[in-house]
């Protein structure tokens, strides 16, 4: 079965959305089945490399609200994190543009280590201050889970995976999907949004089914009503 | 998925189309899924059957220019032809009425080889000087694709596949189609003109989502943006 997520690296829902979406594959019985893909999706395309402010700042230009009300926002969702094991420290994040972020996933994605690229860069953004536009902190931070240092580097100074990027945006397009998370299935079934665990396990479930309809054995009698009970009339 | 491409084997924009869209349904990935018609459509029905004159003459007088004038704006889409790896040698081409050979393409399609015998006609036409009105040059054309010659000739000296010839033109002008090459999918979506690949691409995206919606799972919480991020102001 196949799993597409669209996120974005800067999206606090996508992290919480992972950690719902993980605790339900872990209730799903044919999890060893799923094969999970991380699509690209900028929140803001148009976003500067690095911005020089910290976040709380750019949510309230961006927001038309002061930076105490973005606080105060943030200190919600940072409380939904939480319930969810994850330390948001917005205090300390520094936003950018995500491109080269993204160009790294699919590279990861290519070694085998996109999950733990994805995971790794999430936490980086959203507990330790990394900076998300800044090429070195990327390489470096997905360099600890395995993805060769100097081949990252190659690939932010090549236009490397700059296709991929736009491929997945603009299927993401084509879907239809217009915020993040998005979880795709099978490129039939969407989840819209950090979703609770018990919906992406339903999502889950009812791909599976329609993946491996069952087989019916004997004749389907059912139309003659011969020798089935069907709603509340049973033919006797 | 269906595709139908309208096209006439004297235009230059459709093997420069052709090209673009092969490039396209290469990176689509349901391209297994996708079945491809080429349908006729005559730039110029009351074509003689063979021009006594070379391309860039025919074009100076139908353009009501000078040879020399009619010779540079054909430099400019043989320029953007060997861009797709396609020699045009308008130097060689020896035009004419394009009825005969709509109606080989018929034959090749009920033959399983539409598409063999669509690009033997463009490169024989475009790049070897061949008389595109000449029955018997394109009998011998569609013959090394694997289409059988003497049965093309019979074709030819009968009335057969006129028909579906017309048949094509006229649901072309029910889609309102005025110029060539015209992509129509599913019969719903239309690409007008040799458009760069990507957006071939897309339009098979796009028709292929519309034919597989995605079904929501769960409630769709994207409109309260209570759960997602959607642009760059993450409502959080």
């Amino acid at each position: 079965m196949n799993v597409e997520i669209w996120s974005d690296v800067v999206c606090p829902w996508c992290y919480i959305g992972k950690r719902r979406f993980e605790s339900a594959l872990a209730q799903f019985p044919h999890r060893d089945q799923v094969q999970v893909v991380w699509r690209s999706f900028e929140l803001d395309p148009d976003a500067e490399p690095q911005y020089p402010g910290t976040l709380d700042e750019m949510l309230a230009q961006k927001m038309r609200t002061t930076p105490e009300r973005a606080a105060a926002l943030n200190a919600r969702v940072t409380n939904l994190a939480a319930e969810e094991g994850l330390t948001y420290r917005f205090d300390l994040a520094r936003p950018g543009n995500t491109f080269a972020a993204h160009r790294l996933l699919h590279l990861a994605n290519e070694r085998g280590l996109q999950n733990e690229a994805k995971e790794r860069l999430l936490k980086g953004y959203f507990t330790e201050g990394m900076p998300v536009g800044d090429a070195e902190a990327l390489v470096q931070a997905v360099a600890e889970v395995g993805v060769d240092a100097d081949e990252a580097r190659t690939v932010l100074n090549s236009d490397a995976y700059t296709d991929e990027v736009i491929a997945d945006e603009r299927r993401a397009m084509a879907f239809g999907i217009r915020g993040v998370p998005f979880v795709v299935i099978d490129e039939k079934y969407g989840v819209s949004g950090a979703q609770p665990a018990e919906v992406f396990l339903q999502a889950l479930e009812t791909a599976w089914t329609a993946a491996h309809p069952l087989t019916l054995v004997g004749s389907d009698d059912s139309d003659d009503e011969a020798n089935a009970c069907e709603g509340d009339s049973c033919a006797i």
